[in-house]
């Protein structure tokens, strides 16, 4: 997969496309991970991109000429037109069916402004999708875009090795994870539960689903809306919501 | 304000903590941002932060003593508990109105797990919130901290000039906003709304109302549950849900 990333500040990019599962992402070659200035696609001899709004008001506005001048030059040798992807707080909500989904495709472009509005023609006639990662005002579309690409990139064949993959993470089960201990076994007079260090493999299985489905029941009842349970797992929340009674 | 952040890859701070308003706020004296590495607390010689977990299972899980010795270092001279954040997926989910109650502290502590488990004596003994940016799997707690931290910090006095804080943000207001648009008037065909060029200003207000109605009908009808409609904005809201039958 190829993601372009077209910003005004590309420096803020450096530190996260560096470390971690982005940076093993690309040098496995995964992925290739690109930040351009808006800028470099003015036509403007003072690299302006931004001008006063129509109908007057405070504030600045994001032309339109660089931001379609910067994806058609990124696009030119693209055999169809890719996602181009608006971060805005207005648009859809980012889930991991979202993430699922631009995992699939091979090209991504991702549009940040910065505390300036953008011209609606942007909106209207560039951009595919409008991703808001949710209902909290940023300085920039830039955290957004990190936060949707380190989503679906950890998604990507070959990039999660097995020692990375394992954890049964919350949303890919549907429910919460249960809790997690290691040693020591008491620390500081605060113990981990006894049936983690009983050797019973079964109880131990038990236990986690159970706490899990508690986890659940106790902060997010909204995801059993969409889950198949089991009989056993059903019997189990009819207790919970007897002792919450 | 002061902001400490723990995690297991401070370098990817840098850039984010390094641009555009984060940087102004600390060159302003608004706020101090300090990562530190969770490694650096470990009182094992390997610097070992993570271990089995109890009970069996692939992975590895973030252990107490590291944890909660970084926090009891950079508290010991606080005359009392700062809020101690932790960002998980399972917590409260993170709104504008928590960004506000945030902005309210005079210290914040994040911690950051990356890819694992944390030991659940740290979720229940030492930190006071857990905080969720959405529901998708992320590869750490970075991306959210420094989200939390950008919706915080530019809510502090005197980090946003009036040049930047002029911006009729969505939330802030209730309402999704208004589009908006800047020369040129005709880009490619594409036209500017005529009222927006016509010099009115009353009727450029009432447009830019109802535009900015007609956009939170459209895609976030459930904004208006939380919000006091004047009269006519009611009425034009009847008249869209008119045109939509």
């Amino acid at each position: 997969m190829n993601i372009h990333v077209l910003s005004l500040f590309p420096d803020m990019f450096t530190g996260v496309f560096g470390s971690s599962i982005l940076k093993k992402a690309q040098e496995k070659g995964a992925v290739t991970l690109a930040v351009s200035d808006i800028r470099d696609y003015s036509d403007n001899k003072h690299k302006q991109v931004d001008d006063y709004p129509y109908g007057g008001g405070a504030g600045m506005v994001l032309k339109p000429e660089p931001m379609f001048h910067a994806v058609e030059t990124l696009t030119q040798h693209m055999n169809k037109k890719p996602r181009i992807i608006l971060m805005c707080p207005q648009g859809d909500r980012f889930t991991q069916k979202k993430a699922e989904e631009l995992a699939k495709e091979e090209e991504l472009i991702f549009l940040c402004g910065h505390y300036e509005g953008y011209d609606e023609r942007i909106r209207e006639y560039l951009v595919t999708d409008e991703i808001s990662i949710g209902d909290f005002v940023l300085t920039g579309g830039e955290l957004p875009a990190m936060t949707v690409i380190d989503a679906v990139v950890r998604l990507l064949p070959g990039v999660l090795g097995q020692e990375d993959s394992h954890i049964h993470d919350s949303f890919s089960t549907g429910l919460l994870e249960h809790p997690h201990y290691t040693r020591p076994a008491d620390f500081r007079g605060m113990t981990v539960p006894d049936v983690l260090v009983s050797g019973n493999h079964g109880k131990i299985e038990k236990w986690r689903e159970e706490e899990s489905l508690r986890r659940t029941f106790e902060r997010r009842p909204d995801l059993f809306d969409h889950l198949e349970l089991s009989a056993s797992q059903k019997a189990f929340l009819e207790t919970l919501k007897k002792e919450k009674e």
